[in-house]
């Protein structure tokens, strides 16, 4: 059975594709809007964890309708649910088993259930989030057995994630203030850079 | 990493353990609370499916109480609710890792996010719900794949879930009649009677 998880590089879905790797084939996804290449942290540390990785180019204009949103708000949940929505949709148009790394304890991105019900129903998917029944120490003690971490304080931000291609496109039609007053400065950065454990 | 995950003997609970059993040493757990015995199917089904299982007894005075709030109620949800958290919070006082069962489209017994977060807090533990972030289809895919189900459409339950021992007391306290209006016919039961897969 073949799931397509999107793939940021990040913790929660280098755990995910763990979690679901011993029932699934596991593909990984990371989406590009085409606004920068974004993508490469992600196909690095697919390849760390032994996954295979895609990129999956998804329209523009999706990417400027949330920067609008983002400037509108003044900050940037409902622009990253927005494209985390609209990804998700992509990769059901295409395959049956879509997964996120969503957990429990997170607010953005999340699907409320009536987005999921709608996400399966007009896609005819399955949608899976193998994090959604764990918290936060849980999700930690998992990610301490499973993968190796490095933290840092710098500010460069080496993800994959939808926050990455919105800061830019922010930053060059509104400039770099703006991105300051949207986004919140994270003092410390994690990084996947390796697996600790393999296919149990 | 010990985890004890609460089971009926169920298709849910016995899927639950297979998610969980790459990753944690798991070891089912079946509540009593000293009216009928109760768990036989679910330690047959434990063995069925190689997992450790255990029979926790709890206070019957907490299934009293359930009883008194099925009949007051005219449905049982609320009496259900409160002999999961009971049984939650039981594992959760013996042992930090603690799972069940419910699943994303569950209703009953389902933990509300405030109850979940005072679990944790009370009790200092972590409570795991695999197939929370898995919808119906997903489930029975999975099912299908892992479990073998039997299905009959006989009146007699061979469950080890809470609803066998309220049905019980409340029988013997306010005669079948009562049990009838409280508890919904269900026209088709099913059973799990072995494992497709072994450990993977």
């Amino acid at each position: 059975m073949d799931v397509f998880l999107l793939f940021s590089g990040g913790k929660d879905s280098s755990l995910s594709a763990i979690l679901l790797e011993p029932f699934f084939d596991v593909t990984l996804v990371t989406c590009n809007f085409g606004f920068e290449e974004t993508w490469g942290t992600a196909k690095e540390v697919a390849s760390e964890l032994g996954f295979s990785h895609r990129v999956l180019w998804i329209d523009g204009t999706i990417l400027e309708s949330a920067s609008d949103m983002a400037v509108d708000d003044g900050y940037p949940n409902r622009a990253i649910n927005h494209l985390h929505k609209c990804a998700l949709e992509h990769v059901a148009s295409r395959h049956e088993i879509v997964a996120d790394g969503t957990r429990r304890d997170d607010r953005v991105p999340m699907l409320k259930p009536p987005d999921v019900q709608r996400l399966e129903d007009t896609k005819g998917c399955m949608y899976i989030r193998p994090l959604l029944g764990y918290g936060r120490r849980a999700v930690d003690t998992l990610v301490n057995t499973h993968l190796e971490i490095e933290e840092n304080s710098s500010e460069k931000i080496e993800k994959s994630d939808y926050e990455v291609e919105l800061r830019a496109i922010i930053e060059e039609r509104q400039g770099q203030e703006m991105v300051h007053t949207i986004f919140p400065r994270q003092h410390l950065q994690s990084r996947v850079i390796g697996r600790r454990s393999f296919r149990v």
